[in-house]
């Protein structure tokens, strides 16, 4: 069954394409002059939201929240109504391509996601394609342009995807591993098969990306959650060159305006300078490597993304004012931070305290940039 | 009940001390010149080996195995009877300490350590003190003296303690944690209680460490596991600070020779060059930095120890013998070079794969040592 597009049904894009009112984001990515430095977090829609608990309670699964356009759009503006972020990131999990390749995904609580199927020999990677994005991700693109319309210019909205080498870590595997003997098993003994898993998943991450764009997303994102986990010379080989696949593959452009991209290996500190040479508009920072030193590293080359220890919101409101600022005087003087935590929000964080975090952004940073 | 220690039974040292027969990995570690690299492997005593798995189950619990020198020192032997090492570490499990100090460390099977108090408050804190030797880690130093006696100078024994970081986020956890809320709400919400818990537990590690020594340790290791968990900032001021002050308490001379330690921070890739000015004789590396970097990076200053991804061991003998060859290249010509996995060895490896390693190690690296 084949659900028609919301977006597709809009013939006349200026009808739903309001003037971006906030585009701060938009604007720091591309290292354009700004008043304040942004601020958006990871996961902002979330668990530690309790209207999100509600929502997702009312869903019954995780799955049904993410394929519901209305469930999903309605989660993703929470955060907006509470905090004064400048950017909103559509409600969706990573792993929605292998789903879409007939994986079967599924949450198991406690132990996170799930496949039902596993790639594990060459026969497997042949029977993958890229999967129809209206057919099987339709519900995503469909969420984008439901929420694009309801954000009504307010902020830019971000779409987003896991890395190939993140989904192959999970296809792989069948979940979440603490070692990753399967994945790397098949990495170290058969590294022909694994390039040619992650060669099918960069090709269906460029056509999703894509169709993000197509569907209303103003800015990308691609996780590589698990690049950290690599040596130097195999991130480079399996995961870095993949995402600079995509990077190139993108169209990048949207109502006139550049689409920026954001790549964040989580662990990756010490690979900035190479991924500042993909071709992307922004790098993503953990809290492991210093923004100041970072900031020397990559240059004018690109943004920088971070890179708040999450833990900082277990602590007192006081407290994390005083680390939002420390960030960002570490970051200095002018264009090229988009501030964030270097992690997604911890699901028992006090909302309270998150509110002080993007409050202490905008109070903090104005003295950084020319007025 | 104070148990009388094996070492202190033996009041002529002599009688125990055989002449040590395989040194490379003590010269190694002091910058002196070998004749291959030496190797040893992070938890090469362990469930890998079918040999370990049945003193195990004859143990009943990992604390009874870890607490009978007799078992404990058979455990330490077993993977020398196998591989042609150069090193031996004492089986024993980095949580001793807080256990010493009466937090009640048990195994839950799936879940890791737990400790059955926990340190919250200021008050908790107050009531630690540094664990009588003799008196509660006693069974670590009858293992230590029993497994010297019983190496004959076959190869030197390594000491081992937990970081006071990490012991502290077990401490305060209670057990392993996803995301540290509690330590790490501690760290930035008390900062001087923290100090002050740190403060006790390098005093504790000098001492136990110490007594190693005596017992016949003639090498050592500080394990902080969870340093890479860390701001730089942070992690200096609160995991390297208390290194360095456990490096500069220990007596570091036994038998006349130097007693080198090394410091391996999981994740702390960044942070090699503050790690090489601490005074320790060898830095840990994973397998996230490329050693022929690192090594331009600390010069002369330290022995470098790693770092093979552990799960090479999971790939084909041949694919494990490429890859030991591939990093001894990388280090290149010269001393200064402990061959390790980057981690402990993972439980499912088969052990003909250790094998492989441990001879490839020796085979590859003549060539890169004076004859």
């Amino acid at each position: 069954m084949i659900k028609p597009f919301l977006y597709l049904q809009t013939q006349n894009q200026d009808e739903v394409v309001a003037e971006l009112k906030n585009d701060r984001y938009l604007r720091a990515l591309l290292r354009q002059p700004v008043d304040r430095t942004p601020v958006w977090v990871m996961r902002q829609a979330g668990r530690y939201l309790p209207e999100y608990r509600e929502v997702r309670a009312e869903a019954g699964s995780f799955m049904t929240l993410c394929s519901t356009p209305d469930l999903a759009c309605e989660v993703t503006l929470q955060p907006l109504r509470r905090f004064d972020l400048d950017a909103a990131i559509i409600f969706s999990d990573i792993l929605t391509i292998p789903d879409a390749m007939g994986l079967g995904l599924h949450f198991v609580t406690g132990e996170g996601p799930k496949f039902s199927s596993t790639i594990r020999s060459a026969a497997d990677i042949k029977q993958l394609a890229v999967p129809d994005m209206a057919d099987k991700l339709g519900y995503v693109m469909d969420a984008i342009s439901l929420t694009r319309r309801e954000l009504d210019g307010k902020v830019p909205l971000i779409g987003f995807s896991g890395s190939p080498w993140t989904l192959a870590c999970y296809m792989v595997e069948g979940g979440t591993s603490k070692d990753f003997a399967k994945v790397k098993g098949m990495l170290f003994d058969a590294p022909d098969q694994m390039h040619a898993l992650l060669d099918i998943l960069a090709d269906s991450v460029i056509a999703y990306l894509n169709a993000q764009i197509e569907a209303g997303a103003q800015a990308l994102m691609l996780f590589d959650t698990w690049g950290g986990s690599l040596s130097p010379a195999n991130y480079r080989e399996f995961s870095l060159t993949y995402m600079e696949k995509i990077v190139n593959g993108l169209t990048r452009k949207a109502d006139g305006r550049e689409v920026p991209i954001t790549m964040f290996t989580k662990g990756g500190g010490q690979w900035l300078e190479w991924m500042a040479e993909t071709g992307v508009n922004g790098v993503g920072l953990d809290w492991t490597t210093d923004i100041s030193q970072a900031r020397k590293r990559v240059g004018d080359k690109v943004t920088l993304q971070g890179n708040m220890d999450p833990c900082v919101l277990y602590a007192s409101g006081d407290r994390v004012e005083q680390e939002v600022a420390r960030i960002l005087a570490d970051f200095g003087r002018g264009e090229g931070h988009v501030f964030n935590l270097g992690h997604g929000i911890h699901p028992t964080v006090n909302p309270d305290n998150m509110a002080r975090l993007v409050d202490a952004v905008h109070k903090h940073s104005a003295q950084y940039h020319q007025s």
